[in-house]
């Protein structure tokens, strides 16, 4: 990957010197951040351009560049790729649009470039991307201008699959001095995706905070090792929510939890900012150029009793406590109050003292008690009076953020005209107000606790999980018939109802006097999967008489006679295929919970009993399956083997699109529990 | 209140020439702001500022002004008001603070002042406030400077609780570059609260849009009605939302509904638009300086895919719909796209068209569609190509937002540098991304449905309800033992379980058997809140032995015998007697629908069966009662009878600070529901 980041030649294909001509762009962003390799210019028209001669080919070139860069129409591209090959190139960048972004019909063109690639061993980012920039280097290779003004040196490297998100992303840091590293465009990720540059970053030294913008994830998996595996901050803008949301759903379970959902939830359990706005990005990556947030006693001080309120509010809205302030700070907030009264508060107000130099005296001895974890300062000033103290005061946080191990969260707004200057000053961030700050700060917490808890996760092997991404919403499935399902299932140990198939009312009676009524007449044709709605089932028979009358309302072919079990609570155990993270078991408590409250959990298989059981406990209704009010707690442990040993069954199978065991009746402790209908989905 | 805002002439108390004396800053500010009236200045140590005499005191000041603004010491100001009254000035300003925000001991200095000013029929505006400011006449009271630069005109007026907050909402504005027209710092809202001020900007022909930050509601009633009478927006940015959370809770219901979740309610139903923070305090002003969102049908046009994919989330989580567009726009897209495939879809993807002439074109075009309710356009641009064809593009959209009844809501970031400048020739709002506009824009539909909704509402007549506010955390209460609670219940209609009062195991034995087994012996003490917890309730006895074990087991005192009803679904109706509202209802399922989910309904009292009958369907588990799954819906008539019987037993009985019903049992259509347990606390 090195060589996308430090080439010591690159080879532009797509320059001439007719206006417009988009590789200039490339080439004056070189030229302005001062990249130090060698530049080889390749037009089929000849020429030169900014003094520069343009060759008319690859085989003009001296030597093997590193790097090739395209921007030259998308059907010309395999030829040049093949030269390229044949020259000895083996890192390209396609620039140039016009591949599977525009539909289906470009695929082909997409396959071809593949292909070749793969033949002369060639690595490719892109298409349709802005290629990638090192500002350690001044490798600058998007073919839109990429100015200084936007782009100071710092620890934040980028992965955008947007250049237009890139772009904005890059000036909205700029905008609060936050500096970039590296950069990567990613485009249509024909090749190379976003976890091949969170590999690289993850271990890159120059690399302190890591961004993301994904409209989709390639490969969720890896990305979920890589995340966990890093301490480095992983903060990712997903967007493309509703993109899953326009299949039908036939299955329960499936349908609970949109690729969203999923995606929400296991990118919060690999510790990934999930940001859903630029805002968010923007505050989440400022908050990580603080020290982490070790604990959950915050201190707040501001010069006005709205700004103190406001703040409060943000402390307790995002899950902080007001720190417990010792007296020493209430004697020094005393020495310069002008009315008699000093609420020995925290939030400190600093009222009527007017001193900006003390307010700096207060922060400093406040941060300093054992108690606090971290200050949250709001600013406010006049720029008449007040504006050389401020910037004096920002002097001074630049140089205690610098020796301090807690984070020294500052607020502050200033008048248009002032707005960025007055930031300039700072290398710390500068947040806008308390919300903001104190929202990012939560990342800052979670982060902390995480890191810990990592490093005892990554001693932890995890078994092996083949993906089956060729699955996709075109692949063809098919049901399994319900007593295929059942067939399946008790492989596996799992509890399931008695029953017996049969094919004629004969065999029925028989099966139900055997099993005992009451029983449930089930129709076991396959492809009938919405059974009740359609009249396949008949639940609580007691007799052969009404067994008969089951009988006859039901259409012909197999049936299947199920023992009814006692009542108990209803659960669900549901899976689905996901394209980004592949199987993934959901699990909630049945009926109105699911319906009316979405109360479900989910987590990627392999899913172990002791997660199992946490998937459990993470449900808000999760109470109840405990011991609700004096009621016994229901078998816990059973429903976390049931969950499971399905965790199995879709390893070993990875077939299976979807199972939906609707319901799993639960007992209480001791009495295990059991299922009693299942469907399963299979690709064919 | 016209004097607030209009005064011919003015006296400020507390001028001196000394360095460091506050009421400079007043004069200063009128005189930047050319102020015309007359201002005279009154210090007791006489001499002359900036030009002016400094009279010795109030007696000196010819003719009686119309407004007095004292920025002296909390101490003196009863004398100086004394003073005023005499004179014959009746609308004063008190700017100083030292009052009861300092504490409760400061308030029998307000309660002087107060009573001063009723003596004399004076209207104060403070104390510890900024004053007012109108920008109409150049009356610019506050003691801290203002600056032009913060504070151009136009139609959005402020009320504050917080001098700071207002300094910063006039930045953010500023930066929007939209202009003020009154303001207001409301301070401790001793006489005068945002009320006052609220209904005075409602009925100010200038005032297009109020905003208020309060930290208290002073007569949340009024709000309410204020709110509901006037189509202006109002914006509330209501902070200190936990202050009410250190009581300890007695009621379920009440523990259940905190102030803020109360407040949240009805200011939701009085149409107000309540924000959380600054951020969204000024999105919400802005997008209402654009025609009203009338539809939910969203025009996307953007320049890059990302833009494209982030803006159509946004329109789904802000429950947009994507417009559907005519063949028309595609086509006019098509004239300009070099790349072969156009796709048609809704957001419009820009692409490779570089002419922002031409976006324009497509903008002009596609808000004038018939399908289209609103156009979200997503602007970015290159500064050094792009600058002066944005600041064109800028000027047209300036003059179709003044003709077209649709809005255009228009993002842009831009460089640091340029980052205000691009702004400032826009004169409808900018927003930085997608998802702040459309929330924004959310905000801007739904009160176009309130519009018409409130029109509707405005004919059906209040019933008339007193407060009670003099309830406070502080007043003593006493719990009506449980035999009174159900008499006072019944007196209402409302249906309770049969039950006799008892005083020892015969009568106890006499009723149940009059009652008929099973039954459930209860406590009749007063003041034994938690029965269950503390042993004093036996449910199902149901023989005259197992009665006598229940009896024995019980604490000595009068008991109540209650026939056990059928099971059925559990509910609870509770009130509170909140600060700001009064009596509020709250309506919910009980067990674990309340106590896990929180899935409750609020109204303020009164709440006739129409309302009633909506708090049922407003809660997310509705569909249980509604009949779920094909079984029979509940009694709903009942319950809401049952619910607007308490509403009148809470306006007849203003003494009653907490009632909790808990559980009514409600049965199937037809059946009816019963109350089995209640709990009435009232003033002593």
């Amino acid at each position: 990957m090195n060589e996308f980041f430090f080439p010591n030649s690159i080879a532009i294909f797509g320059i001439s010197s007719s206006p417009g001509n988009l590789g200039i762009g490339i080439l004056e962003n070189l030229e302005r951040f001062s990249f130090k390799g060698d530049v080889y210019l390749i037009g089929e028209k000849g020429g030169s351009v900014r003094g520069k001669t343009i060759l008319k080919g690859i085989a003009e070139v001296p030597g093997i560049p590193e790097l090739a860069i395209f921007i030259i129409p998308a059907k010309g591209i395999p030829g040049k790729l093949e030269e390229c090959g044949k020259k000895g190139i083996r890192h390209v960048i396609i620039e140039s649009g016009g591949f599977s972004e525009f539909g289906k019909e470009k695929e082909a063109l997409e396959k071809e470039v593949l292909a070749i690639a793969k033949q002369w061993g060639i690595r490719i980012l892109g298409p349709n991307c802005l290629g990638t920039v090192n500002l350690e280097n001044g490798l600058v290779l998007p073919f839109v201008r990429f100015h200084e003004t936007f782009l100071q040196k710092g620890g934040i490297s980028l992965i955008s699959q947007s250049g237009g998100l890139l772009h904005d992303i890059l000036l909205l840091l700029s905008c609060d001095n936050l500096g970039i590293n590296k950069l990567v465009s990613a485009g249509n990720k024909l090749m190379l995706d976003e976890c091949d540059f969170l590999e690289y970053f993850a271990s890159d030294p120059a690399t302190k905070t890591i961004g993301l913008y994904l409209e989709d994830i390639k490969d969720g998996r890896r990305l979920f090792r890589l995340a966990t595996s890093t301490n480095k901050p992983v903060i990712l803008l997903k967007a493309n929510e509703s993109s899953g949301s326009s299949q039908i759903a036939q299955f329960h379970t499936a349908s609970l939890a949109g690729d969203d959902l999923i995606a929400d939830n296991i990118l919060c359990q690999a510790g990934i900012h999930r940001v859903r706005t630029l805002d968010e990005m923007i505050s989440t990556i400022k908050i990580f150029s603080l020290p982490l947030m070790r604990g959950q006693r915050l201190a707040v001080i501001a010069r006005s009793g709205g700004h103190a309120v406001m703040a409060a509010d943000a402390v307790y809205r995002h899950g902080f406590r007001l720190a417990h302030l010792s007296q020493d700070i209430f004697d020094l907030v005393g020495q310069k109050k002008r009315v008699d009264v000093i609420r020995a508060t925290n939030p400190v107000d600093l009222g009527d003292i007017f001193d900006i130099n003390f307010h700096y005296t207060i922060l400093e001895k406040t941060l300093k008690e054992n108690g606090v974890d971290g200050v949250l300062f709001i600013h406010s000033y006049d720029l008449q009076t007040d504006g050389d103290a401020t910037l004096a005061l920002i002097q001074k946080i630049n140089a205690i953020t610098r020796v301090q191990p807690k984070p020294v969260v500052f607020c502050m707004l200033s008048e248009k005209e002032q707005w960025f200057n007055m930031k300039d000053g700072a290398s710390f961030p500068v947040f806008s107000e308390a919300d903001q700050a104190v929202k990012a700060l939560a990342r800052s917490r979670s982060h902390f606790r995480r890191a810990a808890a990592t490093l005892r996760a990554s001693t932890v092997k995890r078994r092996k999980y083949l993906m089956t991404t060729n699955v996709s919403p075109h692949t063809k499935t098919s049901f399994l018939s319900p007593a295929k399902a059942f067939e399946l299932i008790r492989q596996y140990d799992l509890p399931v109802a008695d029953y017996e198939v049969t094919r004629n009312f004969e065999e029925c009676r028989n099966a139900a006097q055997r099993l005992g009524y009451p029983v449930a007449l089930k129709t076991a044709l396959s492809g009938i999967l919405h059974k009740t709605e359609k009249g396949g089932v008949r639940l609580r028979v007691a007799s052969d008489s009404s067994l008969k009358d089951a009988f006859n309302s039901m259409e012909p072919g197999p049936y299947l006679v199920q023992k009814m079990v006692e009542t108990g609570l209803e659960l669900i155990i549901g899976s689905k295929l996901d394209p980004a993270f592949g199987h993934v078991l959901i699990f909630g408590m049945g009926g109105i919970y699911v319906d009316l409250f979405k109360d479900i959990a989910v987590r990627m298989v392999p899913v172990n009993k002791k997660t199992a059981l946490r998937m459990i406990t993470d449900m808000q209704g999760s109470a109840i399956l405990r011991g609700y009010r004096g009621n016994p707690p229901y078998d816990l442990k059973a429903i976390a083997n049931c969950i499971s040993r399905i965790s199995k069954l879709l390893i070993d199978h990875p077939e299976i699109v979807n199972i939906d065991i609707n319901p799993l009746i639960a007992y209480e402790e001791g009495k295990g529990c059991i299922i009693v209908d299942a469907k399963i989905e299979t690709a064919l």
